[in-house]
């Protein structure tokens, strides 16, 4: 019990956070090729690492069954065992480093802020969900559509599916879609507008739909809060 | 009456949906060039087809005129002729094969929760329209004037009305606006950027005003949805 | 009374927008290269002109005073006057054009929809407008540094003030800022990225504030001409 | 008490802001270079300075405590001190006539309605604090990752972490992330576009649930302070 306390305490969240702060800058840091081989960062990053696998041994221990119903706590397992891994088992250097700059985002799992605003954002993700899949049923009828119709006029943009998809999502997100990707074909079928004018307008009131419908879901799951409060004050 | 119970069972609707899903996936991967000719595939795309056009023959001949009173219906019924529609009588190859991927459209008319989601969003559209003349409105006049101001300095953009149109939705995107539209135009017409600045603040001001229309629209409609949903309550 | 009747019928409203609409088709049609000096589309259009020139006259006539209370009469006059203003007086027939296309936009004046949304939207101009002055300032004096610090370094896009105006509203629409204005920049000015980024954050909060400012009082005067109609309902 | 009346008159206020906006104009025409070394206008700008010193002097000597416990004085002097300090302090002349610039932003504080707007835009800044500490997070990871990943693949982008951070922003704000930066590296590493499309749907997120906070916040005020109101009213 009283390990269980001192592992909630203020103090020692403060030092995991502390510590996860300096190991992210020493990975940032690591970054500059002529800090690169530095070997007092890369030992003071080794250190972290052997703190991080200690308060994990340690929290298990001593929180057991408890440890696993908390998702921040397997979030912050997975991210420390994957770093943990021996470059032996992975082989690839590269990848491994990917999985070590994942240290900072405990990070979010640790600082209690963060941890709320977290979880007011992920609430707002199932409201998303099924407008979510429409906006996919759509991109993919456009993508098989543009690999059918384009795929010899311009095989860098519409060559296969994969590409199709990439370019979609670019002309959604407005990139260079008529100067580098629409025009160009249009040289060829000149009736091309009607495919990218007709995906963008679709596409972007998909998209102010499912906007709306987080802006509408959070505005009326405050009021339904303050209608909570208010409740409880009566 | 036990046919029309069998049609809108759960079991029958998924297994539609199964087929549709199927034959999705399968005109996605005839797409790329190495499947293109796979027989085994083709074969099987016939075969949902097949299935699609005794659904329809099914629902017809037992829904009778309720089939005709529903959209979705219709829009399955319209969707499936195109598919089946033997190329002899379309002749271009393409074209028909536009209409084939259409069929992954259905999917949005037989998931239930894709079909409330269309409902919903197309339920903001007539609140759209006066404001989307206005908007058509602004966009004729400044695609008029640009034709007559820069069809000879910028004979791609502005060469005739139609490029003009083309042009200024590329501008309201605000791709490459500046940079490869109004730019070299200012170089010959120095007071151009009246005529790009204009258009840019008006028409976002417009759409501006577009957006705030759908999103109060849908916030009153669920304010009214609960009022009801209260009043029955009381 | 008889002829103010009959000036404020549907039936004369609807003339009116009809001849409108035909003369906005063929304005349309006249940009077109091989149209262009097509004697009977200008006959058409000078016919056009002439109604609105007799449609001006009687309306004055027999509103007198009336007549110049309402903006949207104000508006077509002006719109009308300009248009038949004889090329000898303005000598340039490009700009006379211009002219002549904003008799499509009579079209809002004559539509009763089109004036109702032009009014709405109008309406939440004032509240726009202490903040646009804000927006205004930062923009000023971004531009006297921009042109101070770049006007060697960039002389297309910071040589005067004039310049820098426009390339400051091409960043804040996003275009082309980095690749074409700021990654240049920055090889002769390696901090030239904190000017750019300052100020696109700024702008972009200021113009999200902007944005919320028209969102709150478009749903505010929703909300208080739903409480006046409840009132009168009680 | 005569003085201090006299500092807060409509009539000396007045005063000010036209002091601001003639100097505000002349620094903006000293950036022509037919009008940089223009003596009159340069002594037009000293005497505006002298007035400016002479007015803190004032302030400072007849409000005393009082003229430092409002944010707008302290923000005023400091403007002024900087824009006297002698050239042979600084010795950079570009950086003194940044200084000199923000003159012009006395006006936020000198204007009523622009201080209120300002007060009004500030008030949402709180409630941003801590999402855009999870942005930064987001952005601090993936600036890390993308140097280590890409920074042989494309050096002008992702060379260190100081183009990485420059280049994420770029990519947040959407401009030429796919043509010029995703695209390049997915020549050498096809799978990149994990990397980017991630990065952009995660940001994305991230700022329209920072949009939605500031939105709600504005809203939430406004009712509270109509609240506020009617139980004065009762």
């Amino acid at each position: 019990m009283n390990l269980k306390g001192s592992i909630k305490s203020p103090a020692f969240q403060n030092l995991i956070i502390g510590i996860i702060i300096l190991d992210s800058i020493i990975l940032g840091a690591l970054t500059f090729s002529f800090l690169k081989n530095n070997s007092i960062l890369i030992a003071i990053d080794r250190i972290c690492l052997l703190f991080f696998c200690i308060e994990m041994c340690v929290k298990i221990l001593v929180l057991r069954k408890e440890f696993f119903l908390s998702k921040w706590n397997l979030f912050d397992l997975f991210v420390v065992v994957l770093s943990a891994l021996p470059t032996t088992i992975i082989g690839n250097i590269a990848i491994l480093r990917l999985f070590r700059v994942l240290r900072a985002a405990r990070l979010s799992s640790s600082v209690p802020q963060l941890r709320f605003v977290i979880a007011v954002i992920t609430r707002s993700i199932p409201s998303v969900v099924s407008i979510g899949v429409l906006l996919l049923l759509v991109y993919y009828i456009y993508a098989v559509l543009g690999t059918q119709l384009f795929a010899t006029a311009a095989p860098e943009y519409f060559g296969d599916l994969g590409k199709s998809f990439f370019t979609l999502f670019q002309v959604m997100t407005g990139e260079s879609w008529s100067g580098a990707i629409a025009r160009p074909i249009m040289r060829i079928y000149p009736y091309a507008w009607i495919y990218f004018i007709s995906y963008m307008i679709i596409v972007s009131f998909i998209v102010l739909n499912m906007v709306i419908g987080v802006i509408v879901d959070s505005i009326s799951e405050i009021k339904a809060q303050k209608l909570e409060r208010d409740n409880k004050d009566v």
